[in-house]
């Protein structure tokens, strides 16, 4: 089509895909499917942590940092059951479905029973997490994730048994046992795996053309442990062990050196910037031009869910980068839609969504162009990105 | 009461004022006129600039600074009549109230017909805006500005013929005769009033007691402009000439000096910041905490509406502390919600409202605890700064 945004499109669909996309003559459209607003492809989520939704509001009180934090979210992990967790993501899956999102991948890694022992099945858990997409009409990429030590050269303690397979090996076979193509791989940190084990989960995820998704570079303290331990950054670690690639996604990606983001950039991988948590954590201002100029591919997701709200993801990478740099205008609203639909859906293995065209479901929602917010600012991508938010989706019949 | 928010709150409301307030036992409150949710004191919102809505959603395709975003805001100036201003005004208002706001400091300098003549009413635009502020419900401080050079030393250009009356005493004989006291007074900036005149806008509010408002170091050219004029910055000239006071409220203070900060902290003035515009115009991140520390007040504007959201605003000012210096908790939500509140209608010069207390203006909105966005997060001054949004709140019957 023309451009970003198109007025007065039909569009046929058979059994959930996009079979025609025309431009009738006015008037044309049968009026009772005619939609007003602007029709969107609904958006991916590519990083979230389910169970972070119920520390919303409440960890809003104590002076701290990501690490002291994190503190209140292990409380949280350490009480959840599968049914807790089931009800808990249900109504987080819900909340994306209602605002616009119309695919997760959820970096999971709460495996086990409080004292480290597996569920009969093992992958009950997982299992959860599935159904209750299943649930809320969301699609899922399960990311289920390797974490075996605390940090470098610690073993896990507390909750954290709840995450530990013991060893790389164990945790490849309990993925396979999974039996659920929905099920992709992720890294935790190179703080969680070791440098010797990192290439089995690798090669799981290549083996099987799944997703790789691993949280990089998040706090300065983790990169100052990395090059300790190791002699060089998480991300030379990760390249080192081949886990940079096309079919990997590097979350956060915050504290980059020059070089760094050059290796991103030539394996042609995914970032994945949480823009909404990493402000609400304190985690500062990622380089995400520089790695979109170098090469690598932006993606958006709600990680911690302290908001749920994809506008406000896409309009916060433009707007962190203003107030760094005192200048507008280095992320475009189409680039940012792009992040926020197409791109992110590949990012979870999902090439058949995030744009309106034949061949692709018709995984849609709609823009109201007449709330507070929006009314008066134009059918264009720049409403979508700088006025819209959560509230303003309309969901189709 | 007890605490920030304080559960099953009976008030008893005569003429628009609360005349008392109690913890009625359980089941005693009368059904009919019980409020779910949180009730607060509806917001201040310190600094509006109405006509500037219009360009919501159309000036984010260009690269460049505040400086060629003032070019869009200027063309948008040149067009607007009493009636169209008023039209546009009653949207903005309108907007405000239905998101919380219940009072409007309007920095109004859109005096004069396009050359630079006066209306057969001089007043005319700004009583446009008194009478729009009425149809929406809304109180307003009508900041009447006086606004007399392009820069330092440079006559009005263009649209700016429009916002001059050519000299300090000429802006006191027209404001003197608005005769409405809901008339304050404002200097655009440093920029935009000769030093010599200065003192002429600080003797008329003064003489009143009405507040005065300024833009202050919103950009760091317009601070270096000042020291090569003058060989100081803004608000060392603001303090010569008298302008720094209890009554005063300097916008933005963005860019500033710690010996700034603590000219301002020792006169109690209040500083307004916007961060959501603050942030769209890449202006940068203001040294709130610093200023507050000094002893200077903070108040909250949403400025040019590129968002009306005072939650937004609220959360702004300690997210982007958070963004900058990689900690958190810097300002807690109880200060927040006093910043929006009754420091904000203060600083407006309403010393009625702000607080739900025997005497104060039963001026009160709810935010649902039922949405998305706020469901199980708490009763909390938490869940109202970090997880609500302007579509959260209810207005009361």
């Amino acid at each position: 089509m023309d451009g970003v945004v198109v007025e007065d499109v039909g569009l046929a669909v058979e059994a959930g895909m996009i079979t025609e996309v025309s431009r009738p003559a006015p008037g044309a459209l049968p009026q009772p499917a005619t939609v007003s607003g602007i029709t969107i492809p609904r958006f991916a989520n590519c990083h979230s942590h389910a169970f972070h939704r119920a520390l919303r509001g409440h960890t809003q009180t104590e002076r701290g940092t990501f690490w002291t934090w994190r503190e209140q979210m292990y409380a949280t992990a350490a009480e959840l059951t599968p049914d807790s967790y089931y009800a808990l993501a249900l109504d987080v899956y819900a909340e994306m479905v209602a605002t616009g999102i119309g695919a997760v991948g959820e970096f999971h890694y709460l495996h086990h029973q409080p004292d480290g022992t597996p569920y009969d099945d093992p992958n009950e858990m997982g299992r959860a997490l599935l159904a209750a997409a299943d649930a809320a009409g969301i699609r899922i990429r399960l990311l289920d994730t390797c974490y075996l030590a605390s940090g470098f050269g610690t073993a896990p303690e507390g909750v954290q048994r709840r995450f530990s397979d013991g060893d790389a090996e164990r945790w490849a076979e309990r993925v396979s046992a999974f039996d659920d193509d929905r099920v992709g791989a992720a890294i935790h940190s190179v703080r969680a795996v070791p440098r010797d084990q990192l290439g089995t989960v690798v090669d799981w995820a290549r083996e099987r053309e799944r997703p790789l998704h691993v949280h990089l570079s998040e706090q300065v303290a983790e990169n100052a442990a990395c090059v300790a331990a190791y002699g060089m950054t998480p991300t030379q670690l990760l390249a080192e062990v081949g886990a940079l690639g096309p079919l990997t996604t590097l979350v956060h990606a915050t504290h980059l050196t020059p070089e760094d983001i050059a290796l991103i950039g030539q394996a042609r991988s995914f970032v994945c910037f949480c823009p909404t948590t990493e402000r609400d954590l304190a985690d500062g201002i990622g380089p995400s031009r520089e790695l979109h100029d170098a090469g690598a591919r932006l993606t958006l997701g709600s990680d911690s869910h302290a908001v749920i709200d994809h506008f406000e993801e896409m309009r916060a990478v433009e707007l962190n980068e203003r107030l760094r740099s005192q200048v507008r205008g280095h992320w475009s609203a189409a680039e940012l839609l792009d992040a926020a639909g197409p791109t992110g859906h590949a990012s979870l293995g999902f090439d058949d969504t995030g744009r309106i065209a034949v061949g692709q479901r018709a995984d849609l929602a709609v823009v109201d162009l007449g709330s507070w917010r929006t009314r008066g600012t134009g059918a264009s991508a720049e409403t979508i990105v700088f006025s819209a938010t959560a509230a303003d989706v309309r969901l189709l019949p």
